[in-house]
């Protein structure tokens, strides 16, 4: 009797510990490669979260800052958003029949993506407004998550969440594990990523930070509803993410990870806090496995960035070197 | 030794178990009367956390959003910012001889409180702008906590810190105790608030949502600083509240509480969500402990707010009635 309860006792005592102890988990980073990349991570993460370290940083501090499109999920032919504005064009058009004569929707309307991108900035500014507004924040939200829902990716022909890179999707759960906040601080939609980020990501709403056009509080048959404006609120890309981040956050992060020149101010941002900081780029580098890009890339261009990284030593990803995996879907 | 190993066992469990379950204070709320304002508070903290309830909600999605001036802190004689603005322009006036003369500087530096309100949001503006910009995020940090540090309230003679009301810290906890995140949403300024609200409330910079002026990045000699320039960015009042609450969190709060008309926008947004809401409204009933004031006040008006509150059935608290202790250095 005694002896089985001593064995009961013991077994609780455990199974709780187990579950309050850190998982004895073998690697964390099982789809990078061993070599200096993977251990820079680590070592970072061992010198901020070992108590009693010099390095040590309390959990609350532990902020890390994460780009979205190339950083954790892909961002070629086109920025996924930008595939979602298109699709929207077409689902809109019967209500637009003006759109027919009219640039940039004409173009889009017949598919001839090159035209669409001569606009430049002017036309996708006219396609953003006309498919990202004119709705309740409700309303929108249920519009990203219904396209998502369908929408292929050209190239892969699979849905577009699937197309976040397997390394980073461990790196982030390395990183909560280890205390820190993850959050997304992205030159996208800020709306057009929340619907998704908690379920793909484990990022909830309130950890991620993106560009944003102006929403108005009104009330419509006694009930509260935000409209979507077409009008610009924030710009969060280059010189805009430190403030986005101030604005969101009021803390600098300990960690910052990017993949362009989109980012460099905040890397930038990131490094210049005292102590221990980490920054991290990824270098797409894998025509094979995704797309090799950099200096010359009219989207994700990275060039003053690779220039900075190697002067400062920051962590420069090889995607072809570094990482065993890059999509989830694929056979290991 | 068995015996004994058992004894240990025992204990161990016991401890750990302790720790893990939730705290069986007393009363978590002991500065609140017992009576409607305390029931409906504890009645709804109880339906959203009982696991299999009807009313449950999980975790992630429990956020409380609490007004500042009125709410947490006192807001008279004037809101606490603009006696730091106040107290600001007479540190900064040897560096502006003009203001000696020029309207609303003159005034303040005269100590002509009147004259100053009489030129309305314009002059406060001014006042705002001259006090709050031209100098990094850091700097304006600083001043902020030097300018606490020993400031002191004109009427009771404490540091404004100590004018906290402390039924609302002993809820702060309560709700963070039952899984909820709580969050400031304020119309006073952002930067702020951020440098004390974890020391005083509890509450992170990540969850302060407030008004905001404009920042810049900038590198100076290659360090990068945020620049605070005399622009607006977001008044975060009345119909500002809930697009700031969507702005930042992104979610629909589960429970607000809020003392003024400034707030009414906020509970309505919050009390339109599905399932089970909580809204507050603090009253202002005791003149003799705090200030009495509603419909009257420029201050913290209380007008339309408690019309509906009385219609929605929303809880109002009678300060006077309900909390045997307002502020934390009162004898009880």
């Amino acid at each position: 009797m005694k002896r089985s309860l001593l064995t009961l006792f013991t077994l609780s005592f455990t199974l709780v510990f187990a579950a309050l102890a850190p998982a004895q988990t073998d690697d964390p980073l099982p789809s990078w490669h061993e070599g200096a990349s993977k251990q820079a991570i680590t070592q970072f993460v061992k010198n901020v979260s070992t108590a009693g370290g010099p390095g040590f940083v309390p959990p609350a501090q532990r902020i890390a800052v994460f780009d979205n499109d190339g950083t954790l999920w892909a961002e070629k032919p086109m920025y996924f958003q930008l595939a979602f504005a298109l699709d929207r064009i077409k689902v809109l058009a019967p209500m637009h029949p003006e759109w027919k004569n009219k640039q940039p929707f004409k173009a889009v309307l017949e598919g001839d993506l090159n035209t669409v991108l001569t606009g430049g900035e002017h036309a996708l500014l006219k396609l953003i407004m006309a498919t990202h507004a004119g709705n309740t924040t409700e309303e929108f939200s249920q519009i990203v998550k219904d396209w998502l829902a369908t929408a292929k990716h050209p190239r892969i022909g699979r849905p577009y969440t699937d197309m976040v890179y397997q390394p980073m999707l461990e790196l982030l759960t390395y990183l909560r594990t280890n205390g820190f906040k993850t959050y997304i601080v992205s030159g996208g939609g800020i709306e057009f990523m929340r619907p998704w980020t908690e379920r793909v990501y484990g990022i909830p709403p309130e950890q991620v930070i993106g560009s944003s056009i102006k929403t108005k509080f009104e009330l419509r048959d006694g009930k509260p509803v935000l409209v979507r404006l077409p009008e610009i609120n924030f710009i969060d890309d280059k010189a805009g993410k430190p403030v986005g981040i101030n604005q969101h956050i009021g803390r600098r992060p300990l960690a910052a990870f990017g993949n362009s020149d989109g980012d460099l101010q905040m890397l930038q941002w990131t490094a210049a806090g005292s102590g221990e900081r980490f920054c991290l780029y990824v270098h797409h580098t894998d025509a094979d496995r995704e797309w090799a890009y950099d200096r010359n890339s009219s989207i994700g261009r990275l060039d003053q960035g690779l220039d900075e990284a190697q002067t400062r030593g920051w962590t420069v990803v090889d995607m072809k070197r570094d990482w065993k995996r890059i999509f989830p879907f694929e056979r290991r």
